[in-house]
């Protein structure tokens, strides 16, 4: 949950704050403080939310969603951040309902300048919500803002002022402070004085080389010379952690601050300790302003979804349990078509297949079947698993037992075993076969797995189509008295269906375990393409009696 | 950008317009026209936006930022309406500022009843918004509504209502007209009767089985059955498409309606036609509903997130030009310590290495580079392209004059070639090369790239590590005049580096074009673990003589 103002060009506010939420994969809600029409060249409207509006708001939030971190931004003014603070405490403060962590940005003033918390206001954070704070965030303006109270003079321009005031901030009330450097420069040379003088400081270098990365260092900028961005964490036990990175000359800085708390919120939300949510969201954070596209003609927001990808396939439902095979199968209907509603099928089906195209098929399909034996020999030896390499025995054998079939059918037509390993084997089933193999030894198991799938699956899809045609009325399908009634019998019945079964299931899984990149995705559809064709050229072979 | 209402429990309203801008990629800016406490049981509270304040943010927005695409969703009342209409006409009616493509969802009352849009503002939406509509997207009780000034009695309850009254809306102006049939139960009956009766109409299935896909149709519901949901789009080319899936049962569906336009909108500043963009998002809508968690106890919110995955290492940057590079040695510190700085290493550095280790090295290094040089070679045949071959044929190259620096080596301690040849291979010899020619064997080009990393980075680094210890006043490492002088100077040499930093390029291309998911980057990483492994094991065997 953020409880903060908005910013109608998206970059800061809550809006920046539920585009961190959503990257780092987790569930944001909203109070809204304030809203501002701003852009990226300052705010030029601002209209609070009443009191009693921000305290409906939290009611409705907190007693419907269960909430697993909660950070504040602009308050705006000293009867919001009551209102906000009195809320918290009322809704948290009965047995068994443990407040949740708080990390309280202290937004006082915009990166271009506008006033954004009421000076009254401050003393009210320090005294009502600093005490239920987890993290407070403070950049060096809000800090000195923060303890002119105690120390009208204060300043703070070196590392040695920043460790010192993140002591002096911890003492207002907040369980740990994370004193923000964006506009203070540190070098390597300050860091090791400040660490020398003081052991216990833990340095966490972000994109800054660490020990034994000589050979990045000898293709990457020196460290040592570089100018560098520094915040200093403190904490309630004592412990002092310093996060180095190297300083970035952009200006796509709108909203850092509010993206910074709305990162360390959703770590702490996902279980991590402040130590290492600090760490991860000033990562993120960074890299967000390293990525930013150009928008607007000020200090442009920074790119929130850098840590995000788009997933390619979607997730399996309920109601759509096979999204992968969908996709191969959508993506190359027409040749998938041309393939498992080939001519030859459909003379198969009609019982008017010549013999001698149907001979030619089952003495090419015998040599073809050698290739797929063998290739799921090799799926065999890629397999990371009993289970997987059980089950390329299993069709191994399958694949043994179908050619048993094939050499019935042609003893059935007077052709011996011996003239079936005697044919020349034709250019089309060398073509199919030999990509087979070459699949397999060029990719992984998924991409030998993507080129198996078109023979698998097809011929189960030609059988279940035959079936279904044959059970229409006045059907074009010749079931009873083809001649070729077995093998539609073998490819339809529950045997084969289900290996092809066994085989969807593998595939979905596959896809689902390891969801592929587009370029992975795109080679998978293209395996998968290149042998419907090369099935569909079979089937012409057979035809043609080439 | 989207104009709307704001949802605290972030469901719905520009909460969920972010969230689903953010899900698609796109960058989201919102201007707000009323607050709202809510959560998934219902509506606590509105807090509206001045007139002048919805002015003042669209002002900010569009002044300083390019939109690519807008949607309204709930406007509140007329005055907001007429604000919206008034800013985007006179924004974007000058010469070369064309109007971006504008869905308006003509939110009126929401899922749990409340009235989001005062009566008067529905003229005002149709007279002053309805003309500049791109889409407009009602459901039944809205289109209702919207017609009920022509016809205060018109019903939609079945699918020829819903093809009419989209017609009808059209009249009223916008472009086009997606009224959603979320509330009305239809059944693949209907459809074919709709269709056989006006064959144009174009059926989009989404999460049902089409053609040839009888295999999938095997093992799902069967769709002839069931109650599906439809949703018709009617375009001002006279074109009617509908939009087919399978009626699901959930309760959460809080924002479903600000989901789909802003998913819409999304698709269509991606440069999306209406119609893909229709079909895209009420596929993104649908998984939203399917693969939502339970949030709140009332009609909790979808799932927006499911159509994006975490990316597992960054984008490279300029402060970060080698992120995967730096997270597998990060990840691997300790272990990839030990080798780097194995006391082999050390003792070489300062020349104290015994002679027979060295030799003993020597000459198991010359079995090992035997199995490197063929990787290499499995690598160049697993590779896609020319210059990937040739880079595979380079490293061949490279490998063999290696191991001619040993022979001559050798030779300078009297060891002949034939000695060499017929020294028995080690066991540590055995598992490392054995390993990467299985890796190479079991995966893909990757992952043998994974494989060979840990040799070529590692003696890259040695090699600049003792060159740089070297250079510091008072070294341990002794340089001129020590007996391991070449090999420090080969491995610390440019020609040595320069295959480092080839290495290094291609690791990172290899994770920047083909981004893994958890599952394959964490099968990466044991690679390059394993094999740091080996190559510890390997120096190990040096010193102990195995």
């Amino acid at each position: 949950m953020t409880i903060a103002g908005t910013d109608s060009s998206g970059g800061a506010g809550i809006q920046a704050d539920i585009k961190t939420f959503t990257a780092f994969g987790c569930y944001g809600t909203s109070v809204i403080t304030a809203m501002t029409a701003q852009n990226t060249t300052g705010v030029q409207g601002v209209h609070p939310s009443p009191p009693e509006f921000v305290r409906q708001q939290l009611h409705s939030v907190l007693s419907d969603v269960k909430i697993e971190a909660i950070k504040t931004g602009m308050l705006f003014d000293a009867d919001n951040t009551v209102a906000v603070a009195a809320s918290l405490k009322a809704h948290f403060g009965g047995p068994g309902s443990a407040m949740p962590p708080l990390v309280c940005d202290p937004v006082c003033v915009s990166t271009s300048g506008h006033t954004l918390l009421q000076p009254d206001a401050v003393k009210v954070m320090i005294s009502d919500l600093f005490p239920i704070t987890a993290l407070v965030t403070p950049n060096r303006q809000e800090a000195e803002l923060l303890l002119s109270q105690q120390d009208k003079e204060l300043k703070i321009s070196s590392l040695e002022d920043m460790v010192s005031a993140a002591k002096k901030l911890r003492e207002l009330g907040p369980k740990a402070v994370l004193l923000k450097g964006g506009h203070i420069v540190i070098t390597m040379q300050d860091i090791e004085r400040v660490c020398s003088s003081n052991p216990d400081i833990e340095v966490v270098k972000d994109a800054l080389l660490g020990d034994n990365m000589e050979i990045l260092q000898a293709s990457e900028a020196d460290a040592a010379t570089r100018e560098l961005v520094v915040d200093v964490l403190h904490q309630s036990n004592g412990s002092t952690s310093i996060f180095v990175r190297p300083r970035i000359n952009s200006t796509s800085t709108h909203g850092t601050g509010c993206t910074l708390s709305a990162a360390i919120t959703s770590a702490l939300a996902r279980g991590l300790s402040i130590r290492d949510a600090t760490s991860l969201a000033t990562s993120y954070t960074h890299a967000g302003i390293e990525t930013a596209f150009p928008i607007g003609s000020g200090y442009g927001p920074l790119n929130h979804m850098h840590s995000i990808t788009l997933r390619n396939i979607p997730k399996p439902t309920l109601s759509n349990p096979h999204p992968f095979t969908r996709l191969l199968i959508k993506s190359t209907s027409k040749i998938w078509k041309e393939y498992v509603e080939h001519d030859f099928v459909k003379q198969l089906g009609q019982g008017t297949l010549r013999r001698e195209c149907f001979i030619h098929f089952i003495k090419q399909d015998y040599h073809y079947l050698k290739y797929y034996g063998r290739a799921y020999a090799l799926l065999g030896a890629k397999s990371p698993s009993y289970p997987a390499i059980q089950a390329a025995a299993q069709t191994m054998f399958n694949v043994v037992n179908e050619v048993k079939t094939h050499v019935s059918f042609c003893e059935q037509w007077g052709i011996t075993e011996e003239e079936l390993k005697s044919t020349p084997e034709s250019s089309a089933t060398t073509a199919y076969g030999a990509f087979i193999i070459d699949t397999g030894l060029q990719g992984d198991r998924s991409k030998l797995i993507m080129a198996l799938a078109a023979c698998l699956l097809g011929y189960g899809e030609v059988g279940l189509w035959l079936r279904k045609q044959a059970s229409l009325p006045n059907s074009w399908v010749k079931w009873e008295g083809n001649p070729y009634l077995k093998w539609m019998e073998d490819y339809s019945g529950e045997h084969y269906q289900n290996a092809v079964k066994a085989g969807l299931d593998t595939i979905e899984a596959e896809a689902a375990a390891d969801p592929p990149s587009i370029v992975r995705f795109q080679e998978w559809v293209a395996t998968w393409e290149r042998c419907t064709r090369l099935e569909k050229g079979f089937w012409d072979m057979a035809l043609g009696l080439l």
